[in-house]
Parts: C-alpha cells; structure tokens; sequence
C-alpha cells in the first residue's frame, strides 16, 4: 500500500508553521508498513488543490491530507476532495448539533459560517474530533482512498490513532508492532551505542532509537502474522534492552515521566509537597498532570524571591547571604521546609539561574540545584543546563522529576 | 517569480527528521517576494526524484533542492538536476583540494567517495559550503534555475543567505512585509466574521486569518517598491483591525500574552501572586516565563488540596463547605487570600475541574473560576473549558492571563 501525505494550507507555504503533522504522519505510516514516497505541500488555492489531488493519486493508493477543514471560504480540502471523487456533499444534521453544542460549551457565539463544517462528502466515514469543531472523513471508493484530517496537531493526532488507525489496519497482510523503551537523563548517541548491535543487526524486530525532547526513545517494530506473535518477538528484546539500561530506563510506550512518579507515589500514597524557585510553578505543574495526584499532592509554592524563601519555607537568612539563592545549602533548606510546612513525607526544591540574565563566572546560566527531602533525610543534586531561558526551566523541572524516581525506587 | 521547495531524503518519508528546512526556506522566500505555490518532499530515488523535477519545473521558475548532495551512492540530486538540464558533471580540482583541506582540519581520512561532492554540472554557480564539505550550486538557463542546497540546516541557511539571496535578488521587484495582529478569546470564525470585508476584498495588502492554540491570528501582507513603502500600506489597515477587534487584539507580530502581561507588570511595577488549584502551577510558570519578572512576582502557592487553601489562603471552612472548592466564591477568597498573605497589589486565583474525573451535572469537567484582586476589589469570572485534563488546564491558565491583561488595561 502506497500513500501520499498532502498538506494543506497557505500558512506551511509562507513558512508561518513547522509541518509536524506529515513528520508524525510520516512515522507511523512506516511503522504500519505502508510506503510513502513523496509529501507535498500545497496552499489554500482551488485550482492548485485540484491538481495536487490529481498528481498524488497518479502515483498513490492512500492520500492522507491535513487542514483545510475549518469554517472558512479559505478552507477547501473537504470541498475539492468531493469534487474530484464526483460526490455532493450532504449536511449531518447531528454533527450540526454537536458542532452547535461545542460553541456553547465554550460560552462562543455560533457563527453560520461553522455549518460548512457538518457537510460531508456522499458516502463518506465520518472521523470524529475529541478536540475541536471540524470532524475529519473518508472516502473510500475503487481502490482509491482519502483521508482528511484536521490541521492543528492536538485534533489531528488523536483522530489519526483513534479512526483512521483501525480503518486502515483492514487492509494491512499480518501485523506490525511496536514497543517503546523510554530513557532520560541519557543522550540518543551514548543510548544507541549500548544496543548498537541490536540496532544494526537486527531485521525482525528491528530496534530504532530516536531523540526526543528530554528523552531518548528505542522503538522496537516486529512483523508476524498476528499480533501476537509479533509480540512474542519483541519481549526478549524489550528485557535485552532494559537490562542495558537499566535506571536509564523509565516507562515503555505511553509512559511519560511524570505519570511513572505520579503513579509510584499515588501507589504507594507518599504525600508529596513543592518549592520552586527557577522552575516557577512548572514542576507542580507537572507533578499536577497525573489525575487523581490530589490525594497525595498537598502544596506547591513557587518562592521566586527571597523574602518569600524566608517567610515560606523558613530558609535561613544567614545561609541565603553566605552561599546565595542558587546554591546546594539554600535547595536542601527549601526541600526540607516545604516538607514540614506541607506536613508531607517529601519535599521537592528547585532553585537555579533560567537566564537570559544573572548569571556569573561562577554560577553560569543554567546551573540548577534540585533539593530533596524524604522523611526527613536530605539530598541535593547540582545540574549545568543548556538552551534558553524556557529550556532551562522545562529540563530543570523534567531533572527534578527524574531524581525523584531515581529515589523512590531505591527507598520504596 | 515562482520557486518551488523540493526537499529529498528518504529520512524524511520515514519521518525520522522534522523538515525545518522547508519551513525556512519558505519564510524567507515569502520576505523576498517570491511565490512559493508547493513543497514537496521525495526520497533519496532516481525514478521519483527524476519525475519531482519534472512536476516541479511544470509549475514553478525556481526549484530549491535540499540534501542528497552527500558523498554516499544515495545522493543523487546533483546527478539527476545535471541529467534534467542535459549537462556533463565536471570536475573542480580547486574544491577537491578545499575538501581533502576541509578533512584533514578535522582530522579525518580522505575517503575517496568524497570526490563525488566536487564535481558540478558545466556552468554552474557554485555555493561554497562554509560549514561542510559539499557545495551547493545553482543552474541557471532559458529562464529556469535550479539551486541545490545541501540537506543540514546549519550548512543550508548561510549557504543560503551569504550566497542565494544575493544571487536571486537581481530578478525581484520591490518588497513584501508582513504584520501579525494576535487576538485572544475569540474564535477563528468570530474573528474572520468581523473583517471579512477585509479579508474578501483586499488585494494589497491582503489579510489573511490563522488559527493558532488558543490564539486567533491576522496577517496583513503588503508589497510594494520598498519596505517604507509596504509598510504605509499596512499601517490604516492595522488600525482598522485593532478598532473592530478591541479588546481581543492583545499584540502583534512575535508578541505573547505572557511576555504582553509580563510587561504591563514590569512597566507600572505592579505586584503580583498566585493561587491555583486546578492550573496547579502552570499559571505561575507562564508569567515566570518573562525575564526579570521577578521585580514584582513575590510569590505563588499551589493550593491543590482543601487543607492547604484554608491553611495557606485563609479560605473559610464554611466557604468550602458551602459553595465546593470550585465555585466562584472561593476563588475569590484564593486570590484575596494570596495578595494578603504576600503583600502584593495583584492576587490571581484559579480553581476548577481538570478531569478526567471529578465532574457531575451541576460542575462538569472544563469548569474553571478565575479569581481577580485588584487593591483589595475582588472579581471572579466563570469558564467551560472542553478537551482533556492537559488541555483544560493549559486553557485555563492561559484565559486567567487574558482576564488580567483585559483588567490591567482597563484600571492602569
């Protein structure tokens, strides 16, 4: 099977947005086994829509589009597509209601121009979006099949894995799996290295390590005749690998980090509390995204001055003028305080310089120090990170999640 | 002038890399006034990539090509624009020597594959490479040209500018500039629906609307002889825009809504805490974002449980008991609670239903009161959010910062 990923919109061509959905599209048409041989991108144009529609039939059997689905004169894809199939399009009226309910929802005027987004192409599968007003479709006719699919990468992924992935899979021969093996705190280079010879030797499962931000990822893809078997061939692989890597190793698959330590804590109902310096809120902030955290969540503060340190968290005058805000003395009197504060069994501390400012000779942008109190007991780690102000914090807050896991699995 | 942006590598058909290359190339094009009508995107094939070239030059003057200018059998970009243009490969003893040159600073073998990147279709331009081994080169005849660039970003972007650009602007007429106006808390549709006059009508400039995450946005494009010149066009049309959208209209072109926030905070030196339970620290990390907040961010408390709001916010027991946690009431005591305890001008509060769980009839999931204090004048507003727990929680954070840019413009 052959497809073709055409993206549509004026935006991509003025270089106004990075193209991520044919990157995201791209990948997980490989890891399903269906080629792609070219990606086009092609503006907000009748004309130049017709024709791109034209060509990538010619030389595919799948044409999965992005955008072009929304309210406006200017989005054509779903218009074009029923052209070029010969089909008329035919108003839902219960996806009308649901588009309606969407606005009200939002407490937004229903604007008449949003109706378009309830006409679809005679015949066509309907694709539900979860995250916004314009429902993808499929038209699926001789042999030909096209797939169009929202513009913004949060209602376009999850209708592509949610719809469109088990449409497909019907035509696929056996099954093609995959399992990912989550790393941080390692780079995809020294990971790579450890399994180098899995990655280059191996042809079934195949093992392929990607970077992502903050993480290192392996992916391993087996092909069997179900997907059973392919999983069997993935296993021994999956542990070869894990004995590898072992603490580097955090989850598998849709793991994220946070969600691993809010689980390990929830599990084993450890009250946790935070004081953030550098970070700012945005450890809470992802401490907070597991559901269900509040049980073991008790407060958070984000003490970005001093005076707060001092008032907040009972960090020592004395010790903020000896060794400065961003030292080892002034994290472990902020890990320590905010666990007594909270009256919680950990305390977790930041303090760092994000930059663009402040830094020194000494205490260059990006050291970081990460306090942490458990039952009492205190450690600190010391961090010298790169990128920007944005970057700094983000690594800074993933860092401290990770050290966090590093413990509890040592201690709990 | 009408170029066209033909990416090759197999790479990116896997999506292995994210294909910023385009993205850059189109942005600077649009700058300098040149249409680019299609991207396209094919593998490291001779068949495919001898058929791209031929589509490409169907429907464009200029074609930019970037990677496959490599050493390895795989690179065939060179070879096939040589073939399309019915020219020898000719050999550049000058570059060859640069190259062996290039390898022996790095210390490394002189492979003889590498004689492969010296040679050129006869009466080509060449691209010196100053950041690799393989030069670019331009072929220009009977009113076509072909510019092959090589595939790394940090090798493509000064090729392209120290030597492209400059070559290219002897054929362009004029200038073209683009402003951005960004809008907050109004629908793409709403916002369309209020210059649709604008945006049907105009020719130059033009105006165009995007939607962004959780941000409307206008581009007015103008060209004109000179940038003085497009700009006198932009300018009424700016101020027309501001004066329908009013309030939504938060900045233009790179500006954010925290950065716009941070700003109004830092000119005036206005105080400022925050209380959150459902955002749980995001809101704090958005406005920690700007650089040299920290003049007037005094603090942040993450109140994710009751205990911590009446112990840290001095919430009244009865309040929680009476209203729940999520109601318009106690937000208004969070956020009169945190600018007391912190001694700020400003307190901002947020409190709501992140979900998944959690939610009922009367208080469903996405439901978020932002609490306001202004001097001691306590507001609240009310919001229903939809999406999953991230995403309500990102909103929410993100309309608590809209609601007091709207109250800061209104008071100061």
């Amino acid at each position: 099977m052959i497809a073709e990923i055409l993206s549509v919109g004026t935006e991509l061509l003025l270089g106004d947005i990075l193209n991520t959905n044919a990157q995201y599209l791209s990948k997980r048409l490989a890891d399903l086994g269906i080629f792609v041989y070219f990606q086009t991108v092609v503006g907000d144009n009748n004309e130049r829509l017709k024709k791109a529609y034209d060509i990538a039939f010619k030389r595919a059997d799948v044409v999965i589009t992005t955008g072009g689905l929304g309210p406006t004169k200017d989005d054509l894809t779903k218009e074009i597509g029923a052209e070029y199939f010969g089909k008329n399009l035919i108003l839902h009226e219960d996806l009308l209601e649901e588009i309606k309910g969407y606005f009200k929802k939002l407490n937004r005027d229903f604007v008449k121009s949003n109706e378009k987004q309830a006409y679809f192409p005679e015949g066509a599968v309907i694709l539900p979006n979860e995250n916004g007003t314009a429902p993808g479709c499929i038209i699926d006719e001789k042999g030909k099949m096209l797939i169009m699919l929202p513009g913004p990468p949060f209602e376009m992924i999850p209708m592509f894995e949610n719809y469109v992935v088990p449409y497909i899979k019907k035509y696929i021969d056996g099954a093609i799996v995959s399992k990912v093996i989550r790393t941080f705190g390692i780079g995809e280079s020294s990971m790579a290295e450890k399994v180098s010879d899995l990655i280059e030797n191996m042809t079934n499962p195949t093992v392929a390590p990607y970077a992502k931000q903050n993480e290192a990822i392996l992916r391993i893809t087996a092909r069997a005749k179900d997907e059973f078997e392919a999983k069997k061939l993935i296993e021994p692989i999956a542990e070869e690998i894990k004995n590898r890597l072992l603490d580097y190793v955090y989850g598998e698959d849709d793991d994220t980090l946070e969600n691993v330590v809010g689980r390990m804590l929830l599990d084993k109902n450890i009250t946790i509390s935070t004081a953030e310096s550098c970070t700012g809120g945005l450890l809470a902030a992802k401490l907070i995204n597991y559901p269900g955290i509040s049980k073991v969540f008790i407060e958070g503060a984000v003490t970005y001055s001093n005076e707060a340190k001092i008032s907040r968290l009972k960090v020592k005058k004395e010790t903020l003028q000896k060794y400065g805000a961003v030292s080892s003395q002034v994290a472990a009197e902020m890990a320590l305080g905010i666990a007594k504060a909270s009256n919680t069994r950990i305390g977790i501390s930041t303090t760092g310089i994000a930059g663009p400012g402040g830094g020194s000779d000494e205490k260059p942008v990006g050291l970081v120090y990460i306090g942490l109190c458990i039952d009492g007991n205190v450690k600190t780690v010391r961090y010298n990170f790169s990128g920007d102000r944005q970057k700094i914090r983000e690594r800074a807050a993933m860092y401290a999640i990770d050290y966090l896991r590093r413990e509890l699995k040592n201690i709990f």
